[in-house]
């Protein structure tokens, strides 16, 4: 394992804080399905992926989630470590959605080390912004946005991520990922497949209209 | 004009670091309704509250509105200065609430104190994460919460920031601060003065049961 793969700012550390970062750092793998970080009381630490695919998401009173965005291979995730940062509270949940295997540093050690290390301080920012700008996105996108835009943007990313344009992923979940209750993703998909836009089998949605469901997304 | 009561880390500046901050520092006037910022081709710089009142706000292609939070005397914006981070794409418009006095630290003066002061450096990043959180929070309240709860949380907000349960406030800059249709707070108002909480008059929202809109927005 190399941190310095995921620290592009690696080389403006010193060989002590590199040390530090190396030697708080622990590998752990998670079978699919697997909470990993549960809300703001928890404190797990900065997780990299090595190898597989997580979910952040955050998950109302009532039980309802959606998707605030995934983790892929070579990916940083902050929000996991936001109670080394004073004035974070984020109630977000990460979870393996496949297979991973882990790098995880614990909070404290990666605080003590951003905080002697400017490079390293601005670097975290930088993270944040990025993650701070995705969840801006999908803002914008609840709030403006219909659900059937959205939905087609999903089963596109979706079909990106697989690699394949036959879906094994049930309404259920696909609302989960977008904050959404079961009956409007089955009404929206029996809408698409009256538009030739998928074709719904058991337990799998076919999308046979790629450029349609482009159009529809705006892409 | 005393910057260091905006930084709680400026005892941890260098004297050229402080000097440097405070010789790129300008003060500006801003009259109330100045868009002073204004989405992320724009690139103004960090925005200290002297004095007045700031909204930050985002806007959809078709001219709607949501408020992502306000800032009050002594506040910073952050986002105003967003250029000076990588990975940051944020669409954010600032506007003078209140006739308010600022004080500006250009971002790339700020960024090149910031790249060689891990303390400045992690304070940037509790600023972004304060903002971040104030985003997740709005957002949770945009896909869990009612119109209703979140009305009522905006009327006694609005009451609290202006001291008065008299507001003096339409229903169209109503529907801007929470991202709705002016209609849609004229019909949730109407009702609300149908269970006794507003009194409606012209160009006022008189709040008459704020028990009853506290116990509504759940507080």
């Amino acid at each position: 394992m190399e941190l310095s793969c995921y620290f592009p700012v690696w080389d403006q550390l010193t060989q002590d804080q590199q040390a530090q970062l190396t030697g708080a750092a622990v590998c752990r793998k998670a079978k699919k399905d697997t909470l990993l970080h549960s809300g703001s009381a928890d404190c797990l630490g900065l997780l990299m992926v090595e190898s597989g695919q997580l979910r952040a998401y955050i998950l109302s009173d009532e039980g309802r989630e959606i998707t605030i965005y995934r983790l892929l291979e070579r990916d940083i995730c902050l929000l996991s470590a936001s109670c080394m940062m004073k004035g974070a509270r984020f109630d977000v949940a990460v979870e393996a959605e496949k297979d991973s295997s882990l790098w995880i540093i614990p909070s404290e050690a990666y605080r003590q080390v951003a905080a002697r290390s400017a490079p390293l301080a601005n670097y975290t920012n930088e993270l944040m912004a990025g993650r701070f700008s995705d969840v801006m996105w999908l803002m914008e996108q609840v709030l403006w946005k219909g659900m059937d835009q959205r939905l087609a943007a999903f089963l596109l990313e979706e079909a990106a991520l697989e690699g394949t344009d036959t879906l094994r992923i049930t309404h259920e979940k696909t609302g989960s990922h977008m904050g959404t209750a079961r009956e409007v993703v089955t009404r929206m998909l029996r809408y698409f497949q009256s538009e030739g836009l998928v074709s719904l089998k058991r337990g799998r949605i076919e999308l046979t209209d790629l450029p349609g469901l482009q159009a529809l997304a705006g892409q």
